[in-house]
């Protein structure tokens, strides 16, 4: 195979490579493919912004990669529905309570996206409770990579997302300093000490296999 | 091929599956790989904290993945080595103009790894001046996917790191609200307003294919 000296990979080309290997993975398991006619009506309705007659991406608020086929962001509204679709989403995964809004749902099934969703209230401190079963669960669902690739959200990507990955570092056996600079990162001054007590205390080793 | 329902892929286990899917696009390069023998012997001296017995990473400061095959963070010394390891890196771009320390020039050697040095003064605002040339020859390097799993850095991982990144995701037609949000929550109080006007005047058009 001869490769171009400078070869960029567009996030469409990244997503059929992705793909591609990814099928091998996953062959016996019957993973619905989407609907490419359904995709490509979707991005019409996709939204993105437009500057000197180019279509731009917009990923939506606290967008991040946080390890191969794992990405992490605040709640997507219809602007990044384009961006996401480079991303070739497998499963989404949303930390937050309410009902997933109509137009998300409109997208993830045009796209064959499965959703699960871990509801866990936005609170404010001090009246804090951090269901740990309700992390561990999301957190299974990241660690099988039939799931992959998966977005991860939750409002504004910063407290119940933080602790998410938070919590997949630690499994990842990174030490708490390199956790919270992370977490800290995405929650800047709305940090709180209660969730990196959260991940600290919690206990990964049920999920090492 | 069977998958158990929860597969943790541990770092080495994903850098097994990356240099897989690697070697077969780059299998006519001819890069060298690392010895496996250097390779252990520096995860002796590589240095990771210990806790509760257990070996712990410490990634890099301002660590983070930008995207398939792509890392940025800040300097990384001593203690970063066993994770870095993890990462499989086939180079990294420096773009510090210091000569490169002696213990990390040993790591790479060790590991297989290939530097690339774009040096840019640090500097302080109002005395501005990035080269875009020195950019542009980054970006060339990162965006030939036959020198990934690649790291940027510079020395914390900020500014010229930031301004790299941000020109990559103009290449990626990332909006600008979304570069400056990326770029900010990395540089979080130490933003530049040059740094971003820098970014947004980048022209892209000749990188493109």
């Amino acid at each position: 195979m001869k490769v171009p000296e400078f070869q960029y990979q567009s996030p469409q080309q990244q997503k059929r490579a992705y793909s591609k290997e990814h099928s091998e993975m996953c062959r016996k398991i019957g993973v619905d493919a989407a609907d490419p006619s359904s995709v490509v009506s979707t991005t019409v309705t996709g939204g993105c912004d437009k500057v000197d007659g180019e279509d731009l991406f917009l990923p939506p608020l606290n967008f991040a990669m946080v390890d191969n086929g794992v990405f992490r962001s605040g709640f997507p509204d219809s602007a990044n529905f384009s961006f996401l679709q480079t991303l070739g989403l497998r499963s989404v995964i949303c930390m937050c309570p309410e009902p997933y809004p109509e137009t998300n749902m409109e997208f993830l099934k045009a796209n064959g996206i499965k959703l699960y969703q871990f509801g866990i209230e936005g609170y404010k401190e001090p009246f804090v409770n951090i269901p740990e079963d309700t992390i561990r669960e999301a957190l299974k669902v990241i660690l099988d990579v039939r799931n992959h690739p998966v977005l991860i959200h939750c409002k504004r990507g910063k407290h119940r997302t933080g602790c998410v990955v938070g919590c997949l570092r630690k499994l990842q056996k990174w030490c708490l300093t390199s956790v919270f600079d992370e977490y800290q990162r995405f929650a800047a001054s709305k940090a709180r000490v209660a969730d990196q007590r959260f991940m600290e205390l919690f206990d990964v080793s049920s999920l090492k296999h």
